[in-house]
């Protein structure tokens, strides 16, 4: 096979598993979503289509009854987004959190959780030197993040999540990075990735009180990162939000934290990231900041079509609905292959020498570890280890793996991120070549 | 009628008028648009019904293999959005323009023409006092224009169209306008909206080519708001984009002058307001300023249904496909009952005592001139009178028209601002209200 370059290449194509595009991959959109709150809204002719489901066709009529006009095709209501949707969003997170009240007007629409959380970032951000912004961050967090952090001028404070219990959080890391940060900058927030992305960990309750109480105690907002909430698979693991546990340590802590919980569509079985939509919760914010942040959105209204897709996610059909059987059947179907990938690709990638890998039990990503050659890592190439080895296997064997560097890593333990949402032939073709690269690597520098 | 607060209203729901929303309004959106890029694109399982025309059928597949995975739910490829679209939009310009070439590499996608244009002014925007940035804008110009301006730290350097010519656009006018700017700001760029919102005028040769040398001679980046070019009315008028007659005064303008040219799939025939997209050409621009344009979209990737509607804009079904005789039809049908809106709502307005109204001959709004009793004028309300006209007008009968003061209109002259993209009963009912509402007004102060 040869490149545009004209160079010859042992791959027909490139495969990118560095982040986490689950219909890139190929994986398929939930049917329900597409028909319901995109194809028929948006060509209501097909309200008449016998051959779709009637809840979808019901579900489309009250949708575009929401919109200015009967119509997708017209400026949302006010800044915020559509008020139905709102309304209902917050009665998914009540729903959610076990009657845990949640009012329609803390919730923020926007395009996609990295907008979201850059608004908040940018309202957080003040002051240089010992009087900058501080972000406590873990690390590994999201590839996304150190970029972002640097981009609004906010200072990544690190803590270090342990990868030997399977990349929990610990509290004394949390003072440790705390102390060590207030020498070179002011911290006035912490974030928080739950489920874990790069690391598939799912916190339990008691990791979740002590962050709150560390926070309420060092007057931190509160940022968590809850795309995933979707996506547990670890045995006996269930997810749990920051909300619910907030509220159920009563009133010194719920009315007092300051907390912005992040959602959105393009994560989990959802996964629609083409669309651009997504929400936050908003806790405890000073109404000023609350009315500034829904007004940052900017002069224009919001997209109407990723405000239909929340509406869906957070709304899917209900026992009784015609489209009920079929599309649980399908989301079960589809949790228990991720469940089932997990456990494939952990299990082959500590088999591989010079690799070990924790089990993940959510999210996306695998987040193994590379006990790389010294010649390797001393290499005079000016890469770090793991950006050399994500480059030469993408020259190698064409598969686009995302370094560790990329979520913050910056010490002399090495990773790679993989997201597993994807086929399975791809996957095991990626593996295969994964094991044969490692080893190959190995060997060339023995 | 009852309102929420439990008021008795002469009316049964309220009319907004005010802003260029069709689908809102009640018009059809364009079939085509919805069953290919939207629809099928979405619902694949679209392309097998029989039902849609097959150009529907094959060109959602072209648009589908244009996205990572075959699918919209992926992020677009890179910041720029998608390079095939980015092709089709620089092909659209240079069939629009009679073969001036245009690169795929200076169109920007973006989620709306207001929101390039704030990206723009916030790159210009600099300094304070005598050497903030001002941009010389028309008045009337979009009611949209004057909070943005002020939102960025932009100063406002007005010129006044002529409205007893139909509003055009006089150079001496500008030169007066600078001149008068350069003691209280830097003007650095001009903004033109063409065909005009709100007045409705179309530009002709003489005028561009004035305002280019103008622009060039003072060194003004031209800013052209051209979202109606598709909606142009006149009798023996036609839409003259910028860029065309630039190139055709030859390399010492075409070579030197900077400008940004604003598109969007909200306006127009087009009129999807909801889905939020559009472009801006960037033509003499520095390299590092267009990259930085393009990276100030944030650390997202662009929606990707946007980018397809807006290529569906930039190719409506061709002489030949299945589509085209309908496609053809209905956009003509469209056209023609916009005109013939044109010159019902002109001449019934003229007709009322108390008011007129330039013929408009493009866009959606008309722009009527009130001469009120100079009673309501000195009312001590603290309003405006043509605030307090619309204020009124709503209160008794219903209906949100625009003040021409939300259009920068701020001297003796009393506009309002009126959408005529409507369906016939609607506006009918309008007209009617505003014509007794009018009179009513007169005569109670006389």
């Amino acid at each position: 096979h040869v490149s545009s370059k004209g160079e010859q290449k042992p791959f027909q194509r490139v495969i990118d598993v560095s982040s986490g595009d689950p219909h890139r991959a190929g994986m398929q959109p939930l049917s329900f979503a597409r028909q319901v709150g995109l194809a028929v809204c948006l060509y209501p002719k097909l309200l008449k289509e016998s051959s779709f489901p009637v809840d979808v066709r019901q579900r489309a009529e009250k949708l575009l009854g929401a919109c200015n006009g009967g119509s997708v095709g017209s400026y949302s209501a006010s800044s915020c987004g559509i008020p139905q949707i709102q309304k209902s969003v917050a009665e998914f997170i009540t729903r959610r959190d076990g009657g845990v009240a949640s009012d329609p007007e803390d919730i923020i629409f926007s395009s996609g959780s990295q907008r979201t959380l850059k608004l908040v970032l940018h309202l957080l951000s003040s002051g240089q030197g010992p009087t900058q912004t501080g972000v406590l961050t873990p690390l590994p967090c999201p590839h996304t993040l150190p970029m972002l952090l640097d981009e609004v001028g906010v200072k990544l404070v690190p803590y270090r999540l342990l990868e030997e219990r399977g990349w929990t959080l610990e509290l004394e890391e949390l003072h440790r990075a705390l102390k060590a940060a207030r020498r070179h900058c002011e911290p006035r927030a912490i974030y928080i990735s739950n489920p874990g992305n790069p690391t598939g960990h799912v916190q339990d309750l008691k990791t979740i009180e002590e962050v709150i109480r560390f926070a309420a105690s060092k007057r931190l907002v509160l940022l968590v990162e809850e795309v995933y909430q979707d996506s547990v698979f670890g045995q006996d693991k269930k997810f749990l939000s920051y909300k619910k546990v907030l509220f159920e340590m009563g009133a010194s802590y719920s009315e007092r934290v300051e907390m912005v919980s992040f959602h959105s569509i393009s994560a989990g079985t959802m996964g629609e990231c083409g669309l651009r939509g997504g929400y936050m919760e908003v806790i405890n914010m000073d109404l000023l900041v609350k009315n500034f942040l829904t007004s940052m959105q900017g002069p224009c209204s919001l997209p109407v079509l990723p405000q239909l897709a929340l509406e869906i996610m957070v709304n899917p059909p209900s026992p009784g609905d015609a489209s009920y059987e079929v599309f649980t059947q399908v989301r079960r179907t589809l949790q228990n292959i991720l469940k089932y990938i997990f456990l494939r690709v952990c299990t082959f990638l500590n088999g591989v020498p010079g690799m070990s890998c924790q089990q993940a039990m959510g999210g996306v990503f695998i987040y193994p570890c590379l006990h790389l050659p010294a010649e390797i890592i001393q290499e005079r190439s000016g890469l770090r280890a793991d950006v050399l080895y994500c480059k030469k296997f993408l020259e190698e064997e064409g598969v686009c793996l995302g370094p560790g560097s990329e979520n913050g890593h910056d010490d002399e333990n090495y990773h790679i991120r993989l997201c597993i949402s994807a086929p399975a032939a791809v996957l095991e073709d990626v593996l295969k070549r994964l094991r044969s690269f490692h080893l190959r690597i190995q060997d060339r520098h023995h």
